[in-house]
């Protein structure tokens, strides 16, 4: 797929762009969470039932680090790459095994930098969904962009 | 290690929390980054060299399952494990190989639950700080915490 390399003056606040999707299962969540977020309720089926989450659950940190690979290989193509200052995010619930994610991104927010003409933040939200419309992460990343050189 | 079970009633805003340290090595990098943060600066170090990072970098997101497996592994030993239904994150460098990595936790706010006397919201900040002393990265997380049952 070739997609059109973006720079921040090529971006306007309300454009939006949707990734590719993304199967999430059971080995997968548990071979995150043994590595990075080793809880019973992420490493294993029956322990994870009687849980708050009532059954396996991937860790949100799984969650993010799925719609970051969706973003870089499927998101905006921006010029410099995908490279983020923070943000906030939000898990509205927890992505199961069998899950297929895709991420629908929108421009919020354009802001030129003061002190160097070279770049620009963008204020980008992106929804992480599942393949029946549920959302299960709602982020707003603060992207470092170039600036296309006159 | 043994470590105290806590539950919501038994912190206090200002608590802190220490947790262990964990090394952060250039082929981890590249293996998160192959998975889920596919861009040169974070899988190749000498074609990082010519970007905004000037050398192999960490994805964030790397550096933010690494603090959660820090937090779960030894930082507040909540009851019902360390939930969060969101938070913000901002990265103010980025991990390098070698960098070895522990988190210093800090309890912001405490907020029972109106409709749930089962739990209540708990604000913890955490910093991620290499053994230089420098913060790579300040999270305030949301977390979910089960109160005492009396």
């Amino acid at each position: 797929m070739s997609r059109q390399l973006l720079y921040f003056d090529d971006l306007k606040v309300g454009d939006t762009f949707t990734t590719g999707s993304h199967e999430v299962n059971a080995e997968d969540i548990k071979r995150f969470a043994g590595e990075f977020d080793p809880q019973p309720f992420h490493l294993d089926e029956s322990a994870a039932r009687d849980t708050f989450f009532g059954g396996l659950a991937a860790s949100g940190w799984h969650t993010a680090a799925i719609t970051m690979r969706l973003l870089v290989t499927g998101g905006p193509h921006l010029a410099n790459g995908i490279i983020g200052a923070g943000g906030d995010i939000e898990w509205k619930m927890p992505t199961r095994p069998g899950d297929v994610l895709h991420v629908e991104s929108e421009v919020l927010e354009l802001i030129p930098s003061r002190s160097r003409p070279d770049r620009g933040t963008l204020h980008l939200r992106s929804k992480t969904l599942t393949q029946r419309g549920d959302v299960v992460q709602v982020s707003t990343a603060r992207l470092m962009v170039a600036r296309r050189v006159s």
